[in-house]
């Protein structure tokens, strides 16, 4: 176990995204916040919060058992190459699989289109006790309609306040939302494209539409502004990661799951039956 | 990258399941073939093989994104503790998250018993280039309702027939099926039944009914002699693997995995876009 239970809330203040109107510019790519360091020192870090964290993921695990209805979804949403699936691998790849969702979101089916655009998103959520990771979202329904023009402005202001009613029925009925923003620069973004089309293990990684979409660069960014600010609630507020430093991201979002698992505060369940009555019936049962 | 490509199919020959009528009482649940040891040994082994495993379940990942339709389903069986849950927690655990699909298959919802037996386990298949891990299986309607006499001799040989047909089809559109019955003594489910009732943080895996259920431990073994022998085929071939050893078990399954992996001879995709010039695309987009 960890021994900083004192800073238990830290990082959850930093990173929470301030109330009132959103520029991504103001809100740093680069920085390290509560954890000081480097590279080296943070993959520490992050390797460190893996006992815990697999042990309180158990619990919630148990207590579904016992009829317990909580559980986590983390919602990981940024920009291509912010590193959305460097976290699930290195941050949620902590946890054990036996306790875990994780659903990717593609350009949805036609028969998913034949739906509002919670729909698929609802059949994804994780059941009782399970943590629940999407990598990509309900977000993207106004993110790419908005930056393509797909939807009209009140069809947008439908959806955030469905979303915002979405996730508040979650939230009162025993799941924390944890929605994370993977926030880099232009820059990095450039960088890491330019590095899948050097290395022949990642050019299968990078597609053609990956530029197409960057020249939307900004757009995308206002898209962000505008979900991040009218979709940030008490229920279900946004974090903002810096993700400049792939490092820093995983431990940012791993702590920022800790800290919620902790807040839950799980004791193990208690037995539903007479544990000294099974104890010598198996005892009895010699030879099966 | 492990050193051992000359005895690639040395476990997979040692463990796949002899052909002929099938004894369990035969077959040993506490042997450790291939690996010598001991359980920090095993564990060692264990760790050492998680790096080439997700580099290959990367590569299988890959050429998914590029049309290919090779993937694994493993298939996890038997007795209640043998260990399905520690598998997938401990060997499993090696991949990443990103490429992983794993269902632990409870007793049948209303809506899935308005479905023959396949219906469920058909939609939880991986998709292109996914791990698939099945905690229980379709194998659980050819045990528990023949050990409890639910369906008559003719549909459970129906069942059989429809089992073989089904993962012949998967066999032949692309996956790999690795069916592993975790093969435990009787002593050895009853000390780690009463391990649980021991210890206050596994107390919520323990159910009364576990007890009921071991009474019918030799109908169990009779109706998995009869489920492994019907369908061990050619396409889909059942390994048994000692669990006795939690450490043994781990490992085998892993490596097994492993091999069926190797086995796909899988390189990085070539890009199916010219480098040069989507390189230089993203430099002339200096600022996006």
């Amino acid at each position: 176990m960890s021994d900083d239970r004192d800073d238990r809330y830290a990082l959850a203040d930093q990173l929470r995204l301030p109330p009132g109107p959103v520029r991504l510019a103001d809100l740093p790519t680069d920085a390290t916040p509560v954890l000081d360091g480097d590279k080296a020192g943070g993959q520490r870090a992050l390797a460190a919060l893996g006992e815990e964290l697999a042990d309180l993921q158990e619990r919630m695990y148990a207590h579904a058992y016992t009829g317990g209805a909580r559980r986590v979804l983390v919602v990981l949403q940024g920009m291509d190459t912010s590193g959305k699936g460097g976290v699930v691998e290195k941050a949620i790849g902590l946890l054990s699989p036996n306790g875990l969702r994780i659903t990717s979101f593609k350009k949805p089916t036609e028969e998913e289109l034949g739906h509002d655009f919670l729909w698929r998103i609802d059949r994804a959520l994780p059941g009782p006790g399970v943590v629940g990771v999407f990598d990509r979202s309900h977000y993207e329904d106004v993110l790419v309609h908005k930056v393509h023009e797909l939807v009209d402005e009140p069809e947008l202001e439908r959806r955030y306040e469905a979303i915002n009613a979405w996730e508040k029925s979650l939230v009162e009925t025993g799941t924390i939302v944890l929605k994370c923003f993977l926030h880099i620069s232009a820059d990095t973004q450039r960088e890491r494209l330019l590095a899948r089309l050097d290395d022949p293990d990642k050019q299968w990684k990078f597609k053609p539409g990956d530029v197409d979409e960057r020249q939307h660069w900004r757009d995308y960014q206002r898209a962000y502004e505008t979900a991040l600010e009218r979709c940030h609630t008490d229920a279900a507020p946004w974090y903002v990661i810096p993700a400049d430093r792939k490092w820093y991201r995983n431990w940012a979002v791993a702590r920022l799951l800790l800290d919620a698992l902790r807040g839950m505060e799980l004791d193990w369940p208690a037995p539903d039956y007479d544990v000294a009555e099974q104890r010598a019936r198996l005892e009895a049962d010699s030879d099966a």
